[in-house]
């Protein structure tokens, strides 16, 4: 078991809001690649109509793909989101190794974004949990909108501990609270998680960055220091809304890995390769796209010694 | 005493590698609306040759117009940077409140920046730093490359302890570490401060950190954590060497009050007038600057409840 676990979101939360889809092959070709760099976890789509969100369209054919014996890499964990029973059953269908799925905290952004309550919405996450586990498949939920919210601002910590508690009694114990706003603060991300370990010893935390307001990587630190285990990002740091007038991508999973890497932790991830994948992902996109490192390189370690 | 202290370095560390000189008048004007949000310390300029950097020509003049008695403020303390016995003298003679200067850790940064060893550059540093004292006006000394150097990569943690003991033992306890090339990292940071403050438990601990590789807020917040009680920073991020391809300004000291605002700490400070003087500042270098809550403005406290 590793130190820390790199969850690369970006062919889900970071394909899902480009105008432009990019076709399968290209997707397959990153996937690869993102593969061989050694990152544990890879979301590979979101189960979601397709007519609604044409970009994740081709997810089951690209699990499909990876179960090929040929393809088949049992290094690594390959995940999908699942919003409803439907998208749990195509995800059973093609392949998922880890299935994905979440509340918001927020109930207004619960209602816009699902047409459910917090409450309702838990239910039914909580038995597609469930199903899961009980088909010997990895689980994670989260709880979105955990640090505060574009709609409703501030969201109380019990919020966020209610459905904690409720994921703890239902026996699931891989939990990420997603910053899905981007509002998070550094010594919020201290106590929530903090408060959230106190409940169980064996619980798994995952923990999920958008850079919105620049705390993306601040975050991360924050959250590594009180246990957090592991880290979603996206290469590139895509991701967020692009028709916002604030850019808000994840956190860019090279930048991530460079530092974890500075800090002598994941020194077997190869950090030139996801480099290499935000570059050609740049020009796919044909702009500069948020993440630092794929721009200025690593630290150096040696320049020149006097 | 305030808990943290913001010390606004944008005057000079920002300003003096711009191309474009300011003019003296949009600096004072720049500089007397950072008076009024109520930041600490500004730095005004530097004592520099005019002629190897004219951005810095007016230093003298814009400290005297300071020190006019219908334009004293005591709640700011006016700093200025002095390499030598030349600027110190100017500096007293225009009224500085307090003369930052320091010394590098890296022996081929000294060389190439003052001609001098770091031994050299150390020795004549505390002369000066003594005479000051004597003159009853403030001192903050720094180690320069303190976390890594553009020219000799990693700098060992004995070379700045070492000068941070020279500095105690002459006296000295207002020590800033800088972040000269941004190669810090956050357990760095954490690390050298917390070696340095068993030192001496009266040790004034400030630190300077650039956004070179994307770590400057998260550097901030672990110096924070450890116990640094002084922050430089530059509004809009402006700084660096904007002849690199690398962007590399410094922290911005609006996302800086933004981050301990949001914590809690110096609400006392306007962070609007301060988002206004980084807005003006781009529209004057018609461009971008590094800083990011300037653009997104800070994060909204209540939109809606449900």
């Amino acid at each position: 078991m590793n130190s820390i676990i790199i969850h690369e979101v970006g062919p889900r939360d970071g394909l899902q809001v480009e105008k432009e889809i990019v076709p399968t092959q290209t997707k397959i070709e990153w996937i690869k690649e993102l593969i061989s760099s050694g990152i544990d976890i890879i979301q590979v789509g979101s189960f979601v109509n397709p007519k609604r969100v044409p970009q994740m369209a081709d997810t089951d054919e690209i699990f499909r793909f990876f179960n090929l014996p040929e393809n088949k890499n049992d290094k690594v964990i390959l995940s999908g989101l699942v919003l409803n029973d439907k998208g749990f059953e195509r995800g059973m269908e093609c392949g998922v190794d880890m299935f994905c799925m979440g509340v918001s905290a927020s109930n207004t952004h619960s209602k816009n974004n699902t047409g459910m309550s917090t409450e309702e919405a838990l239910e039914k996450i909580i038995n597609i949990a469930k199903s899961a586990l009980s088909n010997n498949k990895k689980v994670q939920v989260s709880v979105q909108s955990a640090f505060g919210c574009g709609y409703e601002g501030k969201i109380p910590e019990e919020k966020v501990m209610n459905i904690v508690k409720k994921y703890l009694d239902a026996e699931i114990r891989n939990i990420s609270l997603a910053d899905t706003a981007g509002h998070a603060i550094p010594n919020q991300v201290e106590n929530l998680f903090g408060k959230i370990k106190e409940l169980d010893k064996d619980i798994n935390l995952a923990c999920h960055f958008h850079n919105t307001y620049g705390f993306g990587i601040t975050n991360v630190y924050a959250a590594f220091k009180v246990g957090v285990v592991s880290f979603e990002s996206s290469f590139a740091g895509l991701g967020g809304c692009p028709f916002t007038a604030i850019a808000s991508g994840n956190v860019a999973t090279e930048d991530l890995i460079h530092m974890f890497n500075k800090m002598g932790l994941r020194k077997d991830i190869d950090l030139d390769k996801v480099i290499e994948i935000s570059k050609k992902a740049s020009e796919f996109f044909k702009r500069e796209l948020p993440g630092v490192i794929y721009k200025t390189g690593p630290i150096p370690e040696i320049i020149q010694q006097n």
